[in-house]
């Protein structure tokens, strides 16, 4: 005799798990992202909960590193297009998932900043994926044609446009100053052209 | 009778002692400075800078105030020009400030963007600082000829153009890339502009 009920193998319990530390993280700090919240939500045991992610810190870097592959999946280019196009909706994916999980977004990179060798990891591995898709080869000849050509030069300018970026949507969204978000969008885009531009006169 | 030494105020003195504090931090952590190093390079005891100072905190508060302070007097416009003249002087002396002040620099950030509230508020005034000169009134006008005005989306876009200048110019620092001190100001100065100028045409 077997139970009628589904029993989820230990992985796909983990995941499940996971799945619902990144929705806690989404409107929370990693201070207030605890074990004991987990369970709660969860309905299981706290015991259980160690069982699966061993203590708090293995925890957090779980739920921070599942975050972090959930933005780079939310912000893979879509079908065909320019290299802007691309720019432009990967962008537009990017400004939402900051608003939705504007809270482990903030924690993160104060971690991350902060000195905490795991989170600047997962931190520093996410901004470098999410930036090499600008150099990828499919679009990398038209891409040259607004001087997003793969020099040492253009990376550390990418670099400072990923913080520029990250800077302007955390504030956008911290308090949006009465702008639009199609205004900062179409600001967005264009500034990566906007840094490289003298790249391509030089 | 009077002593032929001179005596210095206990105001002279403190200000002496946090000098030497901004020379020690340019290389080293905060972490690594501590009221006993600054007692061995001063020849003092420990307990007359517990005098000057209170804590190790205060002390490090102090020090790092007073380094804010001299990064804005040094990166001061200096005589006449255009804004971009002066935004191409300013950013020269805040590179080799940089370059010069790096871990202690370094320091800063981390301990501001780590939650340490009293150097996440030095940080946070000395940027506004460094910005609000940009919309300076007796340049205002020629400012206003490449994106420069004073609107909520400029100023949020000059906010990230300063974390952009910042990730740009400590990951120059750490690691040129073969790429030399001019090229690396040129380009800096062209980004405000090439960042602003959708600004102009929308």
């Amino acid at each position: 005799m077997t139970s009628t009920r589904v029993r989820m193998s230990p992985d796909s319990r983990r995941e499940q798990l996971l799945a619902l530390g990144v929705r806690l993280f989404a409107t929370r700090s990693l201070q207030d992202l605890s074990i004991e919240t987990l369970a709660e939500e969860a309905g299981i045991s706290r015991g259980l909960l160690y069982h699966y992610f061993g203590n708090k810190q293995e925890f957090h870097t779980a739920v921070v590193q599942r975050a972090a592959d959930d933005l780079f999946a939310v912000t893979a280019p879509a079908g065909d297009g320019s290299p802007l196009e691309h720019l432009a909706g990967s962008l537009e994916r990017y400004v939402d998932y900051v608003a939705e999980n504007y809270h482990g977004y903030i924690s993160l990179l104060r971690g991350a900043a902060g000195g905490h060798e795991g989170l600047r990891e997962i931190y520093e591995s996410s901004r470098a994926a999410l930036t090499e898709r600008l150099f990828e080869a499919p679009v990398a000849q038209e891409a040259a044609a607004i001087g997003l050509t793969d020099t040492p030069a253009v990376r550390l300018l990418v670099r400072g446009w990923a913080a520029f970026t990250e800077e302007v949507v955390l504030e956008w969204v911290r308090d949006s100053r009465g702008i639009t978000r199609d205004e900062l969008l179409v600001t967005l885009a264009a500034s990566l052209p906007g840094i490289l531009a003298p790249m391509l006169e030089g």
